[in-house]
């Protein structure tokens, strides 16, 4: 991002007619969009987020407590409106795209509808508590559909916000944010959809296990993705790369959202500067990851939905800090003393 | 509030097609206009924000960084648009009600503005590390001051916040959250506006000492608004306990919002149902505060500004709780499978 416009961001919040720095966070995000955009009146109006969809072959360990058909099922809802990121986006008036990275289950029947996009990388990913997730090609793949979708929004998108949904996939993104972040794996796993102490451990043991198995090398954000990740995780990290590449923000959701920004930013650094991090879950790792990424989140509203939902809540708050740059007046316009 | 239209609202959110309890804090909040609203669908889209604005005696003491003269600029500077408030009330697409409640300068000028109201119980209070900040009959006064723009607004408002705007205010806050949260003084207060260590010492032996000479009733919210209070801090306890008795919910904004929120729980302990905590600040007197009422905040980002920025914020999550309640499908609706 621009440092120029940065500093000059900085200089008028600097100047506003409130106690020196008293709107927080608010003023970091103003500075960062600033930046971002090249611009001292950033818009943020035009909303896109991109909800990827992907399975997980590590199901068959006993991961998750949903069934993987819920996936399918949880499509076919976004498609219908019913879903929760369906409510919030149009709370912000957000459009929404979902993309089938990978799913397991047949959606052709739903293709039609053009808030879909088929870019089926493959039926799921393979289970990687027995070897690699996906080829290396593969990985590339979804990397390049994320960057496929967010170009193809481009022209209608002022700023983009990350999605998820996959039975299963806080495994391959806890295992992504050990890798990456250098933590054990106890550490960065939680219980996902709600396992229960039995469960979790079990969970931890397989992700120990296919850590052990796959020895991902640990600075090099394609080959934890082709060895621990998930089509939708790559997606979400193209759509990041994406969006940096064309100097626009976007907002990072939950734990799997920004393990897909861990791998972005493993291939990219610079494009971090262009994330804003809508929100920490209660998912242990989703700290670590924020922390590795230097991002504080904007919300902490214990949510551990994905689907892009703590994304979409932020990008309210996203929009406030636009006003605070552009429509708040400095103690010399207000004309009020100064302490 | 409504425990059975709570418990029906808890019946729904438990149903909705997501992991049990995944939108966190959002559900709470749900339930809880489901409890004020007494309906399964309740509307906070109409929504008033109500800036209370009056001066403290106690600046004599050298416990702000500002001049008071500043109270007046900023009142002037919400009537104009360009404060923060205006920012941020345009963005939740809130109206804005500046009220006189005791401002010390003359604002006559300013009073055929529509957007502010002439309630001057006096021109500010008196200096409390001297004695009372006001008669027991002004501390009536100013309550009833913020219970007639509750009732005025009750026709144009589903849902209103709280705001404050007066130089110093942050003293008799801290003092009344030490008072009515049994706390010591120093742990309530902080920098205000940015004092430095020797200020803020300053500021805190003023407090103990103005605590000592005025020995409010701990429990007696009437006696401690009186004796420590401010005008504009009994207006907004006012102005919450007029959207309780409408059975409206109320966003609490900061420091000053929760100490107005702590004197309305004191006299009507019913009230603290129909508040909603929009944030907590870096204040530390605010979370003490927060804690006492068994309130958590919707945000943390480290705002201390006041004029009810932070209320207007969380105005949108309180949207999005509605969204959640009212726009999300169950798993039967949506046909998805349960784990």
């Amino acid at each position: 991002a621009d440092s120029a416009m940065r500093q000059q961001a900085r200089a008028r919040l600097d100047q506003l007619a409130i106690p020196h720095g008293a709107l927080g966070q608010l003023m970091d995000v103003a500075e960062d969009l600033a930046a971002i955009t090249r611009t001292m009146t950033p818009s943020v109006k035009r909303k896109a987020i991109a909800v990827m969809a992907g399975d997980h072959g590590i199901v068959a360990a006993g991961v998750s407590k949903f069934p993987q058909a819920v996936t399918v099922e949880m499509v076919r809802n976004f498609l219908n409106g019913n879903a929760s990121i369906n409510a919030l986006a149009r709370q912000v008036d957000a459009s929404l795209t979902v993309v089938d990275a990978g799913v397991a289950g047949d959606l052709t029947e739903l293709y039609q509808h053009n808030a879909l996009w088929n870019r089926k990388v493959a039926p799921g990913t393979a289970d990687f508590s027995q070897g690699p997730a996906m080829s290396r090609a593969q990985a590339i793949q979804c990397l390049e559909v994320g960057i496929e979708v967010a170009n193809y929004l481009a022209e209608t998108t002022d700023i983009y916000a990350t999605g998820d949904m996959g039975i299963g996939n806080t495994s391959p993104s806890s295992a992504i944010i050990a890798c990456l972040c250098g933590c054990d794996i106890a550490t960065a796993t939680g219980r996902g959809t709600g396992l229960d102490d039995e469960a979790l451990n079990n969970k931890i043991a397989v992700l120990d296990n296919a850590l052990a198995i796959n020895q991902p090398t640990a600075d090099d954000g394609l080959d934890v993705l082709t060895k621990v990740g998930g089509f939708e995780i790559g997606a979400i990290a193209g759509l990041i790369l994406g969006a940096a590449a064309l100097r626009k923000p976007v907002v990072i959701d939950g734990i799997i959202s920004t393990a897909g920004a861990l791998i972005a930013a493993s291939l990219s650094p610079a494009c971090r500067d262009y994330m804003i991090a809508g929100h920490c879950s209660v998912e242990p790792g989703h700290r670590i990851a924020l922390n590795h990424l230097d991002k504080a989140p904007l919300l902490d509203l214990r949510l551990r939905l994905g689907e892009g939902t703590g994304a979409a809540l932020a990008m309210n708050l996203v929009d406030a800090a636009v006003a605070v740059l552009t429509e708040i007046a400095t103690f010399e316009e207000a004309a009020i003393s100064q302490a």
